[in-house]
Protein backbone atom coordinates (compact mmCIF):
# COMPACT_ATOMS: atom_id res chain seq x y z
CA UNK A 1 0.00 0.00 0.00
CA UNK A 2 3.18 2.41 0.83
CA UNK A 3 5.49 3.29 -1.52
CA UNK A 4 9.06 2.44 -1.06
CA UNK A 5 10.84 4.60 0.88
CA UNK A 6 13.93 4.93 -1.11
CA UNK A 7 13.66 8.53 -2.08
CA UNK A 8 16.67 10.73 0.14
CA UNK A 9 17.31 13.63 1.10
CA UNK A 10 16.15 16.40 -0.82
CA UNK A 11 13.81 14.08 -2.67
CA UNK A 12 11.73 12.91 -0.39
CA UNK A 13 8.01 14.67 -0.01
CA UNK A 14 6.91 17.01 2.18
CA UNK A 15 4.18 15.64 4.65
CA UNK A 16 0.85 17.90 5.41
CA UNK A 17 -2.31 16.90 7.19
CA UNK A 18 -5.46 18.80 8.20
CA UNK A 19 -8.58 17.61 9.60
CA UNK A 20 -9.88 17.98 5.77
CA UNK A 21 -9.57 19.97 3.12
CA UNK A 22 -8.50 23.38 4.56
CA UNK A 23 -5.22 22.51 4.69
CA UNK A 24 -5.07 22.26 0.82
CA UNK A 25 -4.47 26.28 1.34
CA UNK A 26 -1.12 25.64 2.74
CA UNK A 27 -0.26 23.00 -0.35
CA UNK A 28 -1.46 25.99 -2.70
CA UNK A 29 0.97 28.51 -0.80
CA UNK A 30 3.56 25.92 -1.22
CA UNK A 31 3.31 24.98 -4.66
CA UNK A 32 3.21 28.28 -5.55
CA UNK A 33 6.97 28.86 -4.45
CA UNK A 34 7.90 25.78 -4.63
CA UNK A 35 6.32 23.74 -7.48
CA UNK A 36 8.96 21.11 -7.96
CA UNK A 37 8.06 19.61 -4.10
CA UNK A 38 6.77 16.17 -3.98
CA UNK A 39 3.77 16.76 -1.24
CA UNK A 40 2.20 13.37 0.24
CA UNK A 41 -1.53 14.77 2.44
CA UNK A 42 -3.91 13.59 4.64
CA UNK A 43 -7.12 14.76 5.67
CA UNK A 44 -9.24 14.07 7.96
CA UNK A 45 -12.54 14.03 6.46
CA UNK A 46 -14.49 11.25 8.17
CA UNK A 47 -13.62 13.13 11.51
CA UNK A 48 -13.87 16.58 10.65
CA UNK A 49 -14.26 19.54 11.91
CA UNK A 50 -11.68 19.43 14.57
CA UNK A 51 -12.54 22.75 15.79
CA UNK A 52 -15.78 22.01 18.32
CA UNK A 53 -14.10 18.72 19.83
CA UNK A 54 -12.18 18.98 22.90
CA UNK A 55 -7.97 19.49 22.98
CA UNK A 56 -7.12 15.86 24.27
CA UNK A 57 -9.82 14.48 21.68
CA UNK A 58 -8.20 16.68 18.72
CA UNK A 59 -4.12 15.72 20.40
CA UNK A 60 -5.35 11.92 19.47
CA UNK A 61 -6.24 12.71 16.16
CA UNK A 62 -3.37 14.58 15.70
CA UNK A 63 -0.83 12.15 16.78
CA UNK A 64 -2.13 9.59 14.49
CA UNK A 65 -2.14 11.85 11.60
CA UNK A 66 1.48 12.07 12.04
CA UNK A 67 1.95 8.94 12.94
CA UNK A 68 0.36 8.21 9.79
CA UNK A 69 2.61 10.19 7.61
CA UNK A 70 5.78 9.07 9.21
CA UNK A 71 5.50 6.22 7.18
CA UNK A 72 5.89 7.91 4.34
CA UNK A 73 9.95 8.80 5.97
CA UNK A 74 8.69 12.63 4.76
CA UNK A 75 11.53 15.65 5.02
CA UNK A 76 9.37 17.74 6.67
CA UNK A 77 5.56 17.39 8.34
CA UNK A 78 3.68 20.45 8.46
CA UNK A 79 0.78 20.51 10.87
CA UNK A 80 -1.66 22.64 8.62
CA UNK A 81 -4.57 22.61 10.51
CA UNK A 82 -4.28 25.65 13.35
CA UNK A 83 -6.78 23.51 16.19
CA UNK A 84 -3.99 20.48 15.72
CA UNK A 85 -0.61 22.61 15.91
CA UNK A 86 -2.71 24.51 19.15
CA UNK A 87 -3.77 20.98 20.82
CA UNK A 88 -0.87 19.33 19.69
CA UNK A 89 2.28 21.06 17.68
CA UNK A 90 4.43 20.45 20.94
CA UNK A 91 3.22 16.52 21.53
CA UNK A 92 3.83 15.92 17.43
CA UNK A 93 7.54 17.58 17.73
CA UNK A 94 8.74 15.59 20.72
CA UNK A 95 7.73 12.43 18.33
CA UNK A 96 8.19 13.26 15.19
CA UNK A 97 11.56 12.02 13.23
CA UNK A 98 11.47 14.60 10.52
CA UNK A 99 11.39 18.39 11.83
CA UNK A 100 7.91 19.47 12.21
CA UNK A 101 5.92 23.38 10.99
CA UNK A 102 3.11 24.34 12.46
CA UNK A 103 0.60 27.19 11.21
CA UNK A 104 0.93 28.57 14.54
CA UNK A 105 4.11 30.60 14.77
CA UNK A 106 4.75 31.36 11.61
CA UNK A 107 1.45 33.54 11.61
CA UNK A 108 2.73 34.88 14.63
CA UNK A 109 5.79 36.01 13.14
CA UNK A 110 4.18 37.34 10.10
CA UNK A 111 1.73 39.47 12.35
CA UNK A 112 4.39 40.76 15.09
CA UNK A 113 6.69 42.29 11.85
CA UNK A 114 3.82 43.35 10.31
CA UNK A 115 2.68 46.00 12.78
CA UNK A 116 3.48 47.75 16.16
CA UNK A 117 -0.40 47.57 16.73
CA UNK A 118 -2.84 45.24 18.74
CA UNK A 119 -2.89 41.88 17.34
CA UNK A 120 -6.32 40.08 16.58
CA UNK A 121 -6.59 36.34 15.80
CA UNK A 122 -9.74 34.51 14.12
CA UNK A 123 -10.15 31.16 15.04
CA UNK A 124 -11.84 27.76 15.82
CA UNK A 125 -13.27 27.50 19.47
CA UNK A 126 -10.78 24.68 20.12
CA UNK A 127 -8.01 27.06 18.75
CA UNK A 128 -8.88 30.42 20.86
CA UNK A 129 -9.59 27.60 24.15
CA UNK A 130 -5.97 26.91 23.80
CA UNK A 131 -4.85 30.34 23.98
CA UNK A 132 -2.03 29.20 21.84
CA UNK A 133 -1.86 32.21 19.63
CA UNK A 134 -2.51 34.59 22.88
CA UNK A 135 0.63 33.05 24.16
CA UNK A 136 2.91 32.27 21.12
CA UNK A 137 2.23 36.69 20.52
CA UNK A 138 2.70 37.30 24.33
CA UNK A 139 5.75 35.42 24.78
CA UNK A 140 7.67 37.60 21.66
CA UNK A 141 6.20 40.92 23.34
CA UNK A 142 3.99 40.99 26.58
CA UNK A 143 2.72 44.56 25.64
CA UNK A 144 0.97 43.37 22.57
CA UNK A 145 -2.98 43.90 22.87
CA UNK A 146 -4.27 40.68 21.55
CA UNK A 147 -8.05 39.71 20.72
CA UNK A 148 -8.68 36.18 19.72
CA UNK A 149 -12.17 35.47 18.88
CA UNK A 150 -13.88 32.30 17.71
CA UNK A 151 -15.70 32.01 14.54
CA UNK A 152 -17.83 28.51 15.23
CA UNK A 153 -19.44 28.61 11.58
CA UNK A 154 -17.15 29.70 8.94
CA UNK A 155 -15.57 26.29 8.72
CA UNK A 156 -19.10 25.16 7.38
CA UNK A 157 -20.20 28.11 5.62
CA UNK A 158 -17.06 27.70 3.63
CA UNK A 159 -17.47 23.93 3.16
CA UNK A 160 -20.96 24.42 1.92
CA UNK A 161 -19.13 26.38 -0.77
CA UNK A 162 -20.77 29.72 -0.13
CA UNK A 163 -18.99 32.91 -1.64
CA UNK A 164 -17.94 35.85 -0.13
CA UNK A 165 -20.67 37.71 -2.10
CA UNK A 166 -23.03 35.74 -0.27
CA UNK A 167 -25.37 38.15 2.15
CA UNK A 168 -24.77 35.39 4.75
CA UNK A 169 -21.73 35.25 4.84
CA UNK A 170 -21.39 38.68 5.10
CA UNK A 171 -24.14 38.61 8.39
CA UNK A 172 -22.25 35.91 10.02
CA UNK A 173 -19.12 38.05 9.52
CA UNK A 174 -20.24 41.39 10.78
CA UNK A 175 -21.45 39.01 13.96
CA UNK A 176 -18.05 37.78 14.41
CA UNK A 177 -15.87 40.58 13.84
CA UNK A 178 -17.94 43.26 15.73
CA UNK A 179 -15.24 43.19 18.95
CA UNK A 180 -12.04 43.55 16.30
CA UNK A 181 -13.96 46.40 14.08
CA UNK A 182 -13.71 48.53 17.03
CA UNK A 183 -10.32 47.29 18.14
CA UNK A 184 -9.07 48.10 15.26
CA UNK A 185 -5.94 46.29 15.40
CA UNK A 186 -3.08 46.52 13.23
CA UNK A 187 -2.89 42.71 11.41
CA UNK A 188 -5.32 39.95 11.77
CA UNK A 189 -3.94 36.93 11.77
CA UNK A 190 -6.75 34.06 9.66
CA UNK A 191 -5.99 31.41 11.86
CA UNK A 192 -7.67 28.43 10.41
CA UNK A 193 -6.87 27.50 7.01
CA UNK A 194 -10.87 27.89 5.76
CA UNK A 195 -10.59 31.38 6.71
CA UNK A 196 -7.94 32.95 3.28
CA UNK A 197 -11.12 31.81 1.37
CA UNK A 198 -13.00 34.59 2.68
CA UNK A 199 -10.24 37.07 3.02
CA UNK A 200 -11.38 39.53 0.51
CA UNK A 201 -15.14 39.92 2.57
CA UNK A 202 -12.87 39.86 5.81
CA UNK A 203 -10.66 42.79 4.60
CA UNK A 204 -13.83 44.62 3.50
CA UNK A 205 -14.93 44.53 7.06
CA UNK A 206 -11.69 45.50 8.96
CA UNK A 207 -10.93 47.89 6.77
CA UNK A 208 -7.05 48.74 5.13
CA UNK A 209 -5.47 49.63 8.42
CA UNK A 210 -5.82 45.58 9.55
CA UNK A 211 -3.34 43.86 7.92
CA UNK A 212 -4.47 40.32 7.21
CA UNK A 213 -1.91 37.25 8.11
CA UNK A 214 -2.75 33.83 6.48
CA UNK A 215 -1.13 31.34 8.38
CA UNK A 216 -1.21 29.11 5.47
CA UNK A 217 1.36 31.80 3.85
CA UNK A 218 3.03 32.26 6.67
CA UNK A 219 3.72 28.43 6.99
CA UNK A 220 4.15 28.13 3.60
CA UNK A 221 7.45 30.48 3.83
CA UNK A 222 8.61 29.26 6.99
CA UNK A 223 8.60 25.27 5.18
CA UNK A 224 10.68 27.43 2.01
CA UNK A 225 12.91 28.95 4.51
CA UNK A 226 13.82 25.49 6.43
CA UNK A 227 14.11 23.82 3.31
CA UNK A 228 16.94 26.17 1.96
CA UNK A 229 18.61 26.76 4.88
CA UNK A 230 18.47 22.71 5.62
CA UNK A 231 19.74 21.82 1.87
CA UNK A 232 16.68 19.83 1.41
CA UNK A 233 14.58 21.69 -1.44
CA UNK A 234 14.36 19.36 -4.12
CA UNK A 235 16.21 20.75 -7.44
CA UNK A 236 13.17 19.98 -9.62
CA UNK A 237 11.73 23.12 -10.54
CA UNK A 238 8.45 22.02 -11.67
CA UNK A 239 6.67 18.65 -11.93
CA UNK A 240 6.03 17.94 -8.15
CA UNK A 241 3.71 15.23 -7.23
CA UNK A 242 0.26 16.04 -5.23
CA UNK A 243 -0.58 12.16 -3.15
CA UNK A 244 -4.10 12.52 -1.29
CA UNK A 245 -5.22 10.33 1.56
CA UNK A 246 -8.41 11.14 3.10
CA UNK A 247 -10.39 9.12 5.52
CA UNK A 248 -13.65 9.36 4.02
CA UNK A 249 -14.90 9.70 0.58
CA UNK A 250 -11.99 10.12 -2.05
CA UNK A 251 -14.05 11.40 -4.76
CA UNK A 252 -15.30 14.10 -2.93
CA UNK A 253 -12.41 14.92 -1.77
CA UNK A 254 -10.41 15.24 -5.39
CA UNK A 255 -13.66 17.40 -6.37
CA UNK A 256 -12.63 19.59 -3.23
CA UNK A 257 -8.96 19.64 -3.84
CA UNK A 258 -8.75 22.14 -6.95
CA UNK A 259 -11.16 24.60 -5.03
CA UNK A 260 -8.94 24.26 -1.97
CA UNK A 261 -5.10 23.18 -3.31
CA UNK A 262 -4.67 25.41 -7.07
CA UNK A 263 -4.66 22.22 -8.46
CA UNK A 264 -5.71 18.94 -8.82
CA UNK A 265 -4.18 16.14 -6.98
CA UNK A 266 -2.26 13.49 -9.05
CA UNK A 267 -3.88 10.40 -6.94
CA UNK A 268 -6.05 10.74 -4.13
CA UNK A 269 -6.30 7.10 -1.75
CA UNK A 270 -8.77 6.02 1.15
CA UNK A 271 -7.55 5.57 4.53
CA UNK A 272 -9.73 4.28 7.32
CA UNK A 273 -9.91 5.75 10.85
CA UNK A 274 -9.67 2.65 11.92
CA UNK A 275 -6.57 1.99 10.40
CA UNK A 276 -5.15 5.62 11.92
CA UNK A 277 -6.59 4.53 15.34
CA UNK A 278 -4.06 1.87 15.45
CA UNK A 279 -1.40 4.46 15.39
CA UNK A 280 -1.41 6.40 18.11
CA UNK A 281 0.78 5.38 20.87
CA UNK A 282 -0.34 3.42 23.81
CA UNK A 283 0.10 6.74 26.21
CA UNK A 284 -2.18 8.37 24.01
CA UNK A 285 -5.10 5.43 24.49
CA UNK A 286 -5.11 5.00 28.56
CA UNK A 287 -8.83 6.37 28.11
CA UNK A 288 -8.34 9.34 30.41
CA UNK A 289 -11.10 11.72 30.26
CA UNK A 290 -10.55 14.62 27.38
CA UNK A 291 -10.55 17.76 28.93
CA UNK B 1 -16.72 -1.08 32.97
CA UNK B 2 -20.14 -2.46 32.02
CA UNK B 3 -23.35 -2.78 34.12
CA UNK B 4 -23.94 -6.55 35.60
CA UNK B 5 -26.44 -7.37 32.34
CA UNK B 6 -29.69 -8.73 34.77
CA UNK B 7 -32.18 -6.66 34.34
CA UNK B 8 -34.82 -8.55 32.73
CA UNK B 9 -37.64 -7.67 30.43
CA UNK B 10 -39.08 -4.39 31.19
CA UNK B 11 -36.89 -3.52 33.52
CA UNK B 12 -33.47 -3.55 30.95
CA UNK B 13 -32.80 0.22 29.57
CA UNK B 14 -33.77 1.54 26.32
CA UNK B 15 -30.50 2.13 23.96
CA UNK B 16 -30.26 5.66 21.94
CA UNK B 17 -27.54 6.68 20.38
CA UNK B 18 -26.69 9.66 17.85
CA UNK B 19 -23.98 11.73 16.43
CA UNK B 20 -23.75 13.90 19.55
CA UNK B 21 -26.55 15.95 21.46
CA UNK B 22 -28.85 16.04 19.33
CA UNK B 23 -30.80 12.80 19.63
CA UNK B 24 -31.11 14.05 23.61
CA UNK B 25 -34.45 15.58 21.98
CA UNK B 26 -35.76 11.93 20.85
CA UNK B 27 -34.99 11.48 24.71
CA UNK B 28 -36.68 14.44 26.40
CA UNK B 29 -39.68 13.16 24.22
CA UNK B 30 -39.58 9.56 25.53
CA UNK B 31 -39.21 10.52 28.90
CA UNK B 32 -42.02 12.98 29.08
CA UNK B 33 -44.46 10.33 28.21
CA UNK B 34 -42.45 7.60 30.15
CA UNK B 35 -40.04 8.72 32.74
CA UNK B 36 -39.65 5.26 34.68
CA UNK B 37 -38.20 3.75 31.75
CA UNK B 38 -33.96 3.98 32.09
CA UNK B 39 -32.12 4.81 29.11
CA UNK B 40 -28.55 4.69 27.55
CA UNK B 41 -27.35 6.92 25.69
CA UNK B 42 -24.38 7.02 23.40
CA UNK B 43 -23.08 10.49 21.48
CA UNK B 44 -20.53 9.94 19.21
CA UNK B 45 -19.85 13.40 19.62
CA UNK B 46 -15.59 12.60 18.86
CA UNK B 47 -17.03 12.26 14.83
CA UNK B 48 -19.64 14.67 15.06
CA UNK B 49 -21.32 15.74 12.61
CA UNK B 50 -22.56 12.59 10.49
CA UNK B 51 -24.16 14.63 7.98
CA UNK B 52 -21.48 16.21 6.21
CA UNK B 53 -20.15 12.91 5.64
CA UNK B 54 -20.08 9.98 3.01
CA UNK B 55 -23.07 7.11 3.38
CA UNK B 56 -20.22 4.56 4.05
CA UNK B 57 -18.42 6.34 6.49
CA UNK B 58 -21.64 6.87 8.31
CA UNK B 59 -22.96 3.57 8.19
CA UNK B 60 -19.58 1.93 9.42
CA UNK B 61 -20.05 4.95 12.58
CA UNK B 62 -23.14 3.86 13.32
CA UNK B 63 -22.81 0.57 13.41
CA UNK B 64 -20.39 0.63 16.07
CA UNK B 65 -22.00 3.10 17.75
CA UNK B 66 -24.97 -0.04 17.98
CA UNK B 67 -22.36 -2.79 18.45
CA UNK B 68 -21.25 -0.57 21.56
CA UNK B 69 -24.89 0.14 22.73
CA UNK B 70 -25.36 -3.86 22.48
CA UNK B 71 -23.35 -4.49 25.33
CA UNK B 72 -26.19 -3.30 27.67
CA UNK B 73 -28.31 -6.23 26.44
CA UNK B 74 -31.40 -2.76 25.52
CA UNK B 75 -35.13 -3.86 25.13
CA UNK B 76 -35.04 -1.26 22.49
CA UNK B 77 -32.77 0.39 20.38
CA UNK B 78 -33.26 3.57 19.26
CA UNK B 79 -31.39 5.56 16.37
CA UNK B 80 -31.82 9.15 17.61
CA UNK B 81 -29.67 10.19 14.57
CA UNK B 82 -31.41 10.31 10.99
CA UNK B 83 -28.14 10.20 8.81
CA UNK B 84 -27.68 7.21 10.98
CA UNK B 85 -31.12 5.85 9.87
CA UNK B 86 -30.83 6.75 6.11
CA UNK B 87 -27.07 5.03 5.83
CA UNK B 88 -27.77 2.19 7.97
CA UNK B 89 -31.06 1.91 9.75
CA UNK B 90 -31.61 -1.52 7.16
CA UNK B 91 -28.13 -2.75 7.87
CA UNK B 92 -28.24 -2.19 12.38
CA UNK B 93 -31.23 -3.93 12.13
CA UNK B 94 -30.17 -6.77 10.27
CA UNK B 95 -27.62 -7.23 13.05
CA UNK B 96 -29.38 -6.15 16.38
CA UNK B 97 -30.68 -8.44 18.87
CA UNK B 98 -32.77 -6.25 20.18
CA UNK B 99 -35.94 -4.63 18.50
CA UNK B 100 -34.57 -1.53 16.35
CA UNK B 101 -37.14 1.92 16.14
CA UNK B 102 -35.38 4.98 14.06
CA UNK B 103 -36.32 8.24 13.38
CA UNK B 104 -37.42 8.25 9.47
CA UNK B 105 -40.13 5.77 9.70
CA UNK B 106 -42.29 7.42 12.69
CA UNK B 107 -41.88 10.73 10.85
CA UNK B 108 -42.90 9.46 7.51
CA UNK B 109 -45.42 7.83 8.99
CA UNK B 110 -46.86 11.29 11.13
CA UNK B 111 -46.48 13.20 7.85
CA UNK B 112 -49.02 11.39 5.83
CA UNK B 113 -51.61 11.23 8.71
CA UNK B 114 -51.21 14.82 8.93
CA UNK B 115 -51.59 16.19 5.44
CA UNK B 116 -53.44 15.08 2.32
CA UNK B 117 -51.09 17.59 0.14
CA UNK B 118 -47.24 18.15 -0.51
CA UNK B 119 -45.06 17.08 2.28
CA UNK B 120 -41.72 18.81 3.03
CA UNK B 121 -38.19 17.64 4.50
CA UNK B 122 -35.53 19.50 5.66
CA UNK B 123 -32.53 16.83 6.72
CA UNK B 124 -28.80 17.11 6.11
CA UNK B 125 -26.99 16.37 2.90
CA UNK B 126 -26.14 12.88 3.97
CA UNK B 127 -30.08 11.85 4.71
CA UNK B 128 -30.98 13.75 1.89
CA UNK B 129 -28.52 12.67 -0.49
CA UNK B 130 -29.23 8.90 0.91
CA UNK B 131 -33.02 9.54 -0.26
CA UNK B 132 -34.57 7.55 2.47
CA UNK B 133 -37.16 9.74 3.54
CA UNK B 134 -38.32 10.16 -0.24
CA UNK B 135 -38.53 7.17 -0.78
CA UNK B 136 -40.02 5.71 2.42
CA UNK B 137 -42.89 8.56 1.36
CA UNK B 138 -43.48 6.99 -2.24
CA UNK B 139 -43.49 3.56 -0.72
CA UNK B 140 -46.86 4.74 1.19
CA UNK B 141 -48.01 7.13 -1.44
CA UNK B 142 -46.65 7.23 -4.71
CA UNK B 143 -48.66 10.40 -5.77
CA UNK B 144 -47.43 12.83 -2.91
CA UNK B 145 -45.38 16.03 -3.92
CA UNK B 146 -42.29 15.60 -1.57
CA UNK B 147 -39.17 18.05 -1.48
CA UNK B 148 -36.69 17.31 0.51
CA UNK B 149 -34.19 20.30 1.28
CA UNK B 150 -30.23 20.36 2.89
CA UNK B 151 -29.65 22.74 5.12
CA UNK B 152 -26.38 22.15 6.34
CA UNK B 153 -25.43 25.00 8.52
CA UNK B 154 -28.57 24.37 11.32
CA UNK B 155 -26.40 22.13 13.19
CA UNK B 156 -23.54 24.42 13.61
CA UNK B 157 -25.58 26.72 14.36
CA UNK B 158 -27.92 24.98 17.12
CA UNK B 159 -24.77 23.60 18.85
CA UNK B 160 -22.98 27.20 18.91
CA UNK B 161 -26.12 28.17 21.27
CA UNK B 162 -28.06 30.62 19.00
CA UNK B 163 -31.67 30.83 19.73
CA UNK B 164 -34.28 31.54 17.22
CA UNK B 165 -34.72 35.32 17.92
CA UNK B 166 -30.87 35.31 16.48
CA UNK B 167 -30.57 37.42 13.27
CA UNK B 168 -28.33 35.72 11.20
CA UNK B 169 -30.85 32.24 12.16
CA UNK B 170 -33.51 33.93 10.68
CA UNK B 171 -30.86 34.65 7.22
CA UNK B 172 -29.96 31.40 6.98
CA UNK B 173 -33.31 29.71 7.52
CA UNK B 174 -35.48 32.36 4.75
CA UNK B 175 -32.21 31.01 2.34
CA UNK B 176 -33.22 27.10 2.97
CA UNK B 177 -37.05 27.20 3.20
CA UNK B 178 -37.39 29.30 0.21
CA UNK B 179 -38.23 26.75 -1.84
CA UNK B 180 -40.20 25.16 0.37
CA UNK B 181 -42.06 28.45 1.54
CA UNK B 182 -43.37 28.23 -2.29
CA UNK B 183 -44.34 24.69 -2.55
CA UNK B 184 -46.43 25.06 0.49
CA UNK B 185 -46.47 21.82 1.89
CA UNK B 186 -49.14 20.20 4.33
CA UNK B 187 -46.57 18.86 6.30
CA UNK B 188 -42.73 19.80 6.94
CA UNK B 189 -40.70 16.98 8.50
CA UNK B 190 -37.90 18.16 10.91
CA UNK B 191 -35.83 15.12 9.60
CA UNK B 192 -32.71 15.97 11.90
CA UNK B 193 -32.71 16.30 15.83
CA UNK B 194 -31.20 19.41 16.23
CA UNK B 195 -33.79 20.99 14.21
CA UNK B 196 -36.98 20.71 16.97
CA UNK B 197 -34.49 23.67 18.96
CA UNK B 198 -35.84 25.88 16.03
CA UNK B 199 -39.27 25.03 15.66
CA UNK B 200 -41.04 28.09 16.13
CA UNK B 201 -38.71 29.90 13.57
CA UNK B 202 -39.42 27.41 10.92
CA UNK B 203 -43.18 27.36 11.99
CA UNK B 204 -43.46 31.05 11.65
CA UNK B 205 -41.23 30.96 7.90
CA UNK B 206 -43.51 28.26 6.63
CA UNK B 207 -46.83 29.66 7.92
CA UNK B 208 -50.00 27.93 10.01
CA UNK B 209 -51.04 25.55 6.89
CA UNK B 210 -47.62 23.25 6.79
CA UNK B 211 -47.51 21.25 9.99
CA UNK B 212 -43.89 20.94 11.20
CA UNK B 213 -43.59 16.90 11.98
CA UNK B 214 -40.58 16.54 14.77
CA UNK B 215 -39.02 12.76 14.18
CA UNK B 216 -38.25 12.87 17.66
CA UNK B 217 -41.19 13.18 18.87
CA UNK B 218 -42.80 10.20 16.11
CA UNK B 219 -39.76 7.82 16.92
CA UNK B 220 -40.61 8.98 21.19
CA UNK B 221 -44.38 7.81 20.21
CA UNK B 222 -43.45 4.91 18.12
CA UNK B 223 -40.91 3.68 21.32
CA UNK B 224 -43.81 3.82 23.28
CA UNK B 225 -46.31 1.72 21.31
CA UNK B 226 -43.83 -0.56 20.69
CA UNK B 227 -42.90 -0.74 24.17
CA UNK B 228 -46.74 -1.66 25.35
CA UNK B 229 -47.67 -3.62 22.59
CA UNK B 230 -44.53 -6.34 23.50
CA UNK B 231 -45.31 -5.90 26.97
CA UNK B 232 -41.68 -4.33 27.78
CA UNK B 233 -42.94 -1.19 29.31
CA UNK B 234 -40.75 -0.70 32.89
CA UNK B 235 -43.58 -0.76 35.20
CA UNK B 236 -42.37 2.18 37.26
CA UNK B 237 -44.17 5.34 36.73
CA UNK B 238 -41.25 7.43 37.36
CA UNK B 239 -37.26 7.60 38.74
CA UNK B 240 -36.10 6.29 35.30
CA UNK B 241 -31.85 6.86 34.88
CA UNK B 242 -30.16 8.81 32.30
CA UNK B 243 -26.67 7.26 32.15
CA UNK B 244 -24.68 8.57 29.04
CA UNK B 245 -22.00 7.92 27.19
CA UNK B 246 -19.92 10.11 24.80
CA UNK B 247 -16.69 9.84 22.75
CA UNK B 248 -15.70 13.41 23.40
CA UNK B 249 -15.34 16.03 26.51
CA UNK B 250 -17.86 14.73 29.31
CA UNK B 251 -18.18 17.49 31.55
CA UNK B 252 -19.21 19.76 28.12
CA UNK B 253 -21.54 17.12 27.21
CA UNK B 254 -22.96 16.99 30.44
CA UNK B 255 -23.32 20.50 30.13
CA UNK B 256 -25.61 20.32 26.52
CA UNK B 257 -27.50 17.36 28.38
CA UNK B 258 -30.31 19.61 30.38
CA UNK B 259 -30.41 22.22 26.90
CA UNK B 260 -31.23 19.06 24.67
CA UNK B 261 -32.38 16.52 26.82
CA UNK B 262 -34.49 19.06 29.45
CA UNK B 263 -32.94 17.23 32.10
CA UNK B 264 -29.57 16.38 33.74
CA UNK B 265 -27.50 12.84 32.99
CA UNK B 266 -27.31 11.15 36.13
CA UNK B 267 -23.82 10.12 34.82
CA UNK B 268 -22.04 10.64 31.65
CA UNK B 269 -19.30 8.60 31.11
CA UNK B 270 -16.11 8.77 28.56
CA UNK B 271 -15.57 5.95 25.76
CA UNK B 272 -13.27 6.10 23.49
CA UNK B 273 -13.73 6.23 19.05
CA UNK B 274 -10.48 4.00 19.11
CA UNK B 275 -12.78 1.46 21.55
CA UNK B 276 -15.82 1.76 19.49
CA UNK B 277 -13.53 0.65 15.86
CA UNK B 278 -13.06 -2.21 17.62
CA UNK B 279 -16.19 -3.35 18.19
CA UNK B 280 -17.73 -3.33 13.96
CA UNK B 281 -17.76 -6.33 12.41
CA UNK B 282 -14.95 -7.80 9.71
CA UNK B 283 -17.41 -7.16 6.70
CA UNK B 284 -17.37 -3.49 7.60
CA UNK B 285 -13.84 -3.07 7.75
CA UNK B 286 -12.41 -4.29 4.66
CA UNK B 287 -11.19 -0.83 3.44
CA UNK B 288 -13.98 -0.11 0.37
CA UNK B 289 -13.99 3.49 -0.73
CA UNK B 290 -16.71 5.24 0.92
CA UNK B 291 -19.21 6.22 -1.79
Amino acid sequence: MFPAMTAEGNHRAVAVFDSGVGGLTVVRSLLRTMPGEDIVYLGDSARVPYGIKSLQTVRRFAMEDAAFLGRFAPKLLVVACNTAAAAAGEAIRSVSPAPVVDVIAPGVAAALASTAGGIGVAATQATVRSGAYQRAILAVDPTREVRAVACPLLVPIVEEGRDEDDPIVNHVLCDYLHDLQRMRPGALILGCTHYPLLARAIGKLMGPQTVLISSAEAAAEEVRRHLEESGLRNPRSAGGRLECYTTDNPERFAELTERFGGRAADVVHYVGTDELETLSSSSDRNHENPR
